[in-house]
């Protein structure tokens, strides 16, 4: 029989509803589960994942599951159908909704069409990403433009940022994984494969964990291609590879790690000079990430270390404050130090970037490289982020960069040429804040350069 | 840069276009291409995987086109848009869209909105199975209901049912793989280990071959549950494994087999009873798989001979020919023998099953077992299927059998209690119709009796 297991008590998933519900005071608010997503046919089905703000609230990892939360009595309502028998033939005896109801403190149980008529008057809900809700939601509320609730959004990001005690085991857990994943990785890829061989090493290490990805991984000797989900390259002596992947445990908890390391037992004398300022940067990073200290000046201070570190090797000049004011380090580090980490990856990217990462005392910035940056905002004891500095060198963007006469005064374009094909490194962890600065996830993975180059002569032997 | 590999020529692509558009005759054929598919927040995204009818027509494994055939004029449209900057920053350099267009005779290249202005008329679609398609057919066309067009439902399946030299190239390919990848399952196996570290065994070896799964897999020691997709099991000697999984090239095409083998080195006696029937029954598929005959028939008279092996040890009695007119064999093998094989693993199920595997001279029965036959019409030169008998001790299919005294003519009871937790057995290997019988797809892999437990012995060593 397949498992379903709740990962806290019936106590702590009564508690987050009470305190949604109290936040929002009245009317109702509607959580839709995830359903399963068909690949090229109605059956053949993607691996299921459930919604993440349905997993913390209501904690039942299966699908065609709804909720609602009436705010005004308090009650809350589970809407789903047991399987027939006609079902258990073929896959098997499920358990059973109104022992998972009970495990979660649930007492309403309805059949899942029921749904419908219990969806009068002020209806709350979060906004869809998959096309199915946006469609269930215009049904059930026979509505034709879907109106998300600020308020709601709110709520869930004031909950869901600040990680509990038993939220922070698990988070240690995905953490120690990711880990292992990457050392998994980087202790058995040999010149000469390919990199989706070393895809396969990371999968291979997932499911013999019995865990997920928490996304797809970016694995690749381009590194300066910064979603590159890419993986038919070979890797040969002289190349690096970029390892940005994680393990998701079957609570839907995360980890977020990256690795950049040489094929060969070595970096060469370039991919050294870089991966010192990226480690330097990384060390600045966690000088900076405490209670109190807006993320984005924890970003703007690496972008100064990165700054003075490739002044050091000649690629930029200049006063290094007056380079980061003018966003001349985004050439090289055109994406943002970190984000929030949870049942996400990029954790409740779903209900707006912008209202994870910044609130009423800090707003976005427009300039190239700072607009990536996802969270801006004071860090708060439990709030769980990655550090992730890198440095990289796009063809493509220096070209474009240097044909605008961009940063000329900073940035030393003829230096740059030696440096072109050099790629990209990045180095990130997951931490969380403690009361007096921060504390990293999960059994640590060496990040320094010299760990790196000796983990990498032992694999080649 | 990412490679899109186009996997026929010209010529291929421009005939199966101008034959679907003669056979049409007159209107627009709107051909919709895939999206990403959002995991837990809209950026996260599962595997891309093109429709397979897009790829069929129009050849291109990338995802947010679309296409229009005019049957009036016979010009094909590609909608479309080549990647910005700012992406190719993220993404890396991408194909230009009007490379890929010519390298499958597509001349006319329009930006993805322009799609809308030119869809007045009479346009004809398939039905929709992923809800982005649903939302952006009604969008489209401004309509509230989807009306799929049967006339162009059973155009595309009249194409795609008959596949040609160069299909069959690929689909000989994805099944090498396919039983490679099974042998590998098979001999690296250990007692003790967890069925998820299976299920890692064989995604290693389809990353390691560049490859995806055509479908996630089942691989269970419970083969017993037909869609079984749980894998938190022990698997222990004295345990049979079932393993129904396949390969999918980059091009779409797909391999679907099942072994089922002991976890030690030997099946025990009331499972080797079970494997010679299973396998007997295969053996007679063989003997009826030929172009005229029904589909339905070569079932039946697979059917009959499970009868005749499952009275030899006593779990039947009674007439065979009467058992399988009653039905009473579906106790024990409740699904259908196999079904069309192609660019989906149930090959144009999108379709409508029925369409696929039944034609004005065959209905689809509803009896018990024949109603989940998927393909039941005559075979013909070039149809490629799967054969797949199996036999299932499905515990809560005896009990609803029993307690309805359902075949008790037919079935004994009795002594099928000590048959009640044997699990399940399937033999699974893919087929092309030829003009005198049929070929096995891809490099064959044993599924004798000797064969399997031999592999085993020298797994366990």
């Amino acid at each position: 029989m397949a498992k379903v297991s709740i990962p806290f008590s019936v106590e702590t998933y009564s508690e987050r509803r009470k305190t949604l519900m109290s936040k929002i005071g009245k009317g109702k608010i509607l959580l839709l589960g995830n359903q399963d997503s068909s690949i090229n046919f109605k059956d053949n089905v993607y691996h299921f994942r459930q919604d993440s703000t349905f997993l913390y609230y209501i904690g039942i990892n299966l699908m065609d599951l709804n909720a609602i939360l009436d705010c005004d009595t308090g009650e809350v309502s589970l809407f789903g159908d047991d399987a027939s028998i006609d079902l258990i033939v073929w896959m098997g005896n499920q358990p059973k909704l109104s022992e998972l109801a009970e495990k979660v403190g649930i007492k309403t149980l309805h059949p899942a069409s029921k749904i419908r008529e219990m969806l009068g008057g002020d209806v709350k809900y979060l906004p869809p990403y998959r096309s199915r809700h946006e469609i269930a939601l215009k049904s059930l509320l026979d509505i034709s433009q879907v109106e998300p609730s600020l308020d709601l959004i709110h709520a869930v990001i004031a909950q869901r940022n600040i990680k509990t005690e038993e939220e922070i085991q698990l988070l240690d857990q995905a953490c120690s994984l990711t880990a292992k994943m990457h050392e998994y990785v980087l202790r058995n890829a040999k010149p000469g494969m390919m990199e989706y061989q070393l895809v396969g090493l990371a999968s291979a290490f997932a499911w013999n964990s019995n865990a997920q990805w928490s996304f797809p991984p970016i694995l690749t000797k381009n590194g300066q291609t910064l979603h590159n989900h890419y993986h038919g390259h070979q890797i040969n002596e002289g190349d690096m590879v970029l390892f940005d992947g994680g393990i998701e445990l079957e609570s839907g908890y995360c980890g977020d790690m990256t690795r950049s390391f040489p094929v060969g037992a070595k970096f060469t004398e370039k991919q050294s000079n870089l991966y010192r300022i990226v480690y330097k940067s990384y060390q600045t990073a966690l000088e900076h990430t405490k209670p109190e200290r807006y993320y984005k000046d924890v970003h703007l201070a690496v972008a100064k270390t990165m700054v003075e570190g490739l002044k050091e090797i000649g690629l930029m000049k200049g006063d290094p404050d007056e380079a980061v004011a003018a966003g001349a380090h985004a050439l090289f580090f055109p994406h943002g130090l970190g984000h929030m980490l949870g049942l996400d990856v990029h954790d409740m990217e779903n209900l707006g970037e912008v209202h994870v990462g910044y609130d009423n005392t800090i707003e976005k910035s427009m300039q190239f490289g700072l607009r990536s940056l996802r969270l801006g905002r004071k860090l708060k004891e439990g709030f769980v982020i990655t550090i992730e500095p890198g440095i990289y060198l796009i063809p493509e963007l220096i070209d474009k960069f240097k044909s605008e006469g961009q940063h000329l005064n900073f940035v030393d374009y003829k230096a740059l040429e030696d440096y072109r094909t050099v790629g990209g490194i990045r180095i990130e962890d997951d931490y969380i804040i403690t009361s007096d600065g921060h504390r990293r996830l999960g059994e640590a993975l060496a990040n320094d350069l010299d760990s790196i180059e000796s983990m990498r002569a032992e694999a080649i032997g």
